[in-house]
């Protein structure tokens, strides 16, 4: 066997390794066979379509797309990608209002190609290859920020808000129950606005649901009185979850007064400010995170309100020894041999293997830096209230919940129509003003109604864009009742 | 205020735009101040050094590179990075040997670059934009190859093998273990080759370490033995986890027999093939793999052996209501009301916004092909086996570990040394040969000593590379003796 013989395959990925080097220009500006390229992908223009149409030709097309036995081209696949994903929602259009949008910027792009390439791995300080440092001096400015003791605290990147949770109230268990058998007795204090990871989380850490208690808006003196009550029956109360800005209507639970119930009982207070903790960073309103400092643990997801693309979250926690009695390696790291001085990633959460996460946001903030990211994130509550203004001067609009952390719930109720048509005409406004590209805003329940959600954090949002997405939806509820 | 003042932050994003536009041909190719450009970040050359010295100036330096209030040009950043990457650890080098090596693929960086442009939520089914469908299909493939019954199992990607071996032990619990206050009575029996992630998990569930037996080589008699007994003992064994291919030694668990073992006492079947479930791709050595179609649930890291990049692994179970049961976001989903069939991937573990790991992992597949897919695993195995001929054809060299699974233990043992003096040149030829930039090779504790454990998955190494290291790693040690 001759030597090319026998070096078949590293030849074959030197000849892909030209292939990419002579694609990539292409593919980047002019998008191969697609006239987009991909930096039209990263930062849609806002005349292109905020979803394709998934045709169920296209959904059996995708069956075919299967791992083939021989080798294809690398450009016929990216047309197939192309092809697939010409269905697809563009999250992070300027004019998508729906869930909670997605804010990437073109630089998070940037970062993502940078940081693939070098492809370190964040599970520890070797392999971390530098990047670990990045990382940690990047959580100390959150933890800052925050208001977290320095020395104490801990961040993590995370894969989103839901692992953020998770770990958090693992530890939370970890430090107020000790014994498997004491578990049944541990009570979860959460309000209405609580997302649904939360009950996720108590069940997978083997809770039953009467363990978790809703008290609505947790009002502190209906909490004081439940936790009384708890400690009674011989409860153990662990943890009282808040909500900095729900994902329906951006609400926010009295921190600073569950702060001080949480305090004087002795109970871990878990902030998740998934969607809503960045308000930290606005120069005009962060006072409304108000009582964040007291928390023990804070999620906060970058892909939300930060600018960054998805699966960027961020776990802090007040004090790291909590996390590291949950999720170290070895359940002996407080042993006195000083391990914990030197504990590595994977020593504070479940993940051993890491992507490097948490560079993308590096790239974001240091490119951006904080005043410009303040001034983003006052400019979704800005111009929320101003989509707020403008419906509340149209005839039959009702506003259901005002313009908070950016969120918005309205409902077009023409006066002799009876709810199930105001229903019907609302959907019909969604799905209109989303096949005229006009906007995509959600159809949510709302007190028992059918009502149009927007979330108004995309800072591509020109500033005529309220007037004539408002405009627009008007002229199309008029339209619906001929 | 005029529109353009009004309008700064838009207008300023898209010159962002522009500024990436025009930056990323240079970046791709000439790397801005770094001659190697990313492609050489993503495919180092054989030459380049498989290991910067991260200095402590470096190190501080970092420190300096928080978040400033000002904006930085773009091209400052991405220098920054070059600068604290520059003492990078390369575990996707060629001749990276330690821990398990990235065999990442530039094909991988590739896909990375266009998904992310994309930016899917792989959570559920709308923002997946049909990449859903894309990471469907392609877990029916892999299902499919496992041998798992197609229309009840189910696949889904994850950050890693400690993700997956949490869901499924999550999974086993609940499939076992009803109520918490039974909690303190579940077993689970492991190996000596177990991952650390497995007695971690159990922890997180709440059990305490005498919940985790382990078993030596999970001897099938042994095991039937204990279980007996455990159940004499009111107790309720609830899985066994067997290794596909140890991180150490390449060492794989007696998964057939252990297989009829759990059978027989249903019990709960993992197998973690984080490392080695990707032998099943091996036209050569599938036969490794036998018996895992028996199990309940398989763990399989695409950044191990598939050729990814770092965050792409992969759960799979047998029964995808098991992952309802623990996972769903209502509680209530067996309820009859045929939601079950409409499981999004959030009911399926732990996360809601999942990034889009798969369609990498698709890419590389596709455009490789299964066949090429199953030479450059063997590639792996047949260079592992010449490494071994070769340091058994030397004086003084010992093999403690025969090739296995692509993973090889040797130990250079000179006539007249004592042990802690071997132990001493061992340390001192991983520590010359990754300086002279002939190989990164690892220190283990073997069988009580200090060893050379080698890797040997990278597709990328030359025919001609096992014979010019090992008698490399020869001379050093002749060198060491002087």
């Amino acid at each position: 066997m001759d030597q090319n013989t026998k070096d078949a395959i590293p030849n074959q990925i030197e000849d892909m390794q030209a292939e990419i080097h002579h694609l990539l220009p292409w593919l980047i500006h002019h998008g191969m066979d697609d006239p987009q390229g991909l930096l039209r992908f990263a930062c849609p223009d806002p005349s292109d379509p905020i979803q394709g149409q998934l045709t169920s030709k296209s959904a059996a097309e995708t069956k075919d797309l299967a791992v083939p036995e021989d080798s294809m081209p690398i450009r016929d696949v990216i047309n197939e990608f192309y092809s697939i994903t010409r269905s697809r929602v563009l999250t992070h259009h300027p004019k998508f209002f729906s869930f909670i949008p997605s804010t990437m910027l073109p630089i998070s792009w940037l970062a993502d190609i940078v940081v693939s390439a070098a492809n370190p791995h964040l599970g520890g300080r070797l392999a971390g290859s530098s990047c670990n440092l990045v990382e940690e001096n990047l959580m100390t400015w959150f933890i800052t920020k925050i208001g977290f003791p320095v020395d104490d605290a801990v961040g993590l990147s995370v894969s989103g808000g839901s692992m953020a949770n998770f770990m958090a109230l693992t530890a939370a268990r970890d430090e107020h129950i000790r014994g498997v058998e004491n578990h049944s007795r541990a009570v979860i204090y959460v309000s209405e606005h609580t997302h649904f990871s939360i009950s996720k989380t108590a069940r997978v850490l083997g809770f039953s649901p009467d363990q978790v208690r809703e008290i609505p808006g947790l009002q502190p003196d209906v909490l004081a009185y439940v936790i009384r009550n708890d400690k009674k029956a011989g409860l153990v109360p662990m943890a009282v979850v808040t909500t900095l800005g729900s994902t329906v209507s951006g609400k926010i639970d009295p921190i600073p007064e569950v702060a001080e119930v949480s305090r004087e009982h002795n109970i871990w207070l878990h902030i998740d400010g998934a969607y809503g903790s960045s308000i930290i960073l606005s120069p005009s309103h962060h006072e409304l995170a108000r009582g964040i400092e007291k928390a023990n643990s804070v999620t906060w997801d970058a892909h939300k309100w930060l600018f960054s693309s998805y699966g960027c979250g961020m776990l802090f926690v007040r004090n790291k020894t909590s996390l590291m009695r949950s999720f170290s390696a070895h359940s002996d790291f407080l042993d006195g041999s000083g391990r914990e001085a030197e504990a590595e990633f994977w020593d504070l959460g479940l993940e051993l293997t890491r992507p490097a996460r948490a560079i993308r946001l590096w790239f974001i903030l240091r490119v951006l830096g904080s005043h410009q990211i303040g001034r983003m994130i006052d400019r979704g509550i800005d111009m929320a209230k101003e989509f707020e203004t403008r419906f509340r001067s149209l005839k039959d609009w009702s506003v259901l919940s005002p313009a908070q952390m950016a969120i918005l719930i309205v409902r077009f109720q023409p006066e002799g129509k009876d709810e199930t048509d105001i229903d019907g005409l609302n959907q019909r406004i969604a799905d209109d003003a989303l096949e005229k590209n006009i906007a995509a805003v959600q159809i949510v329940r709302f007190d028992g109604h059918s009502c149009l959600r927007m979330c108004v954090i995309n800072p591509r949002l020109a500033s005529t864009d309220p007037e004539s997405i408002v405009n627009a939806m008007a002229d199309i509820a008029i339209d619906s009742l001929s």
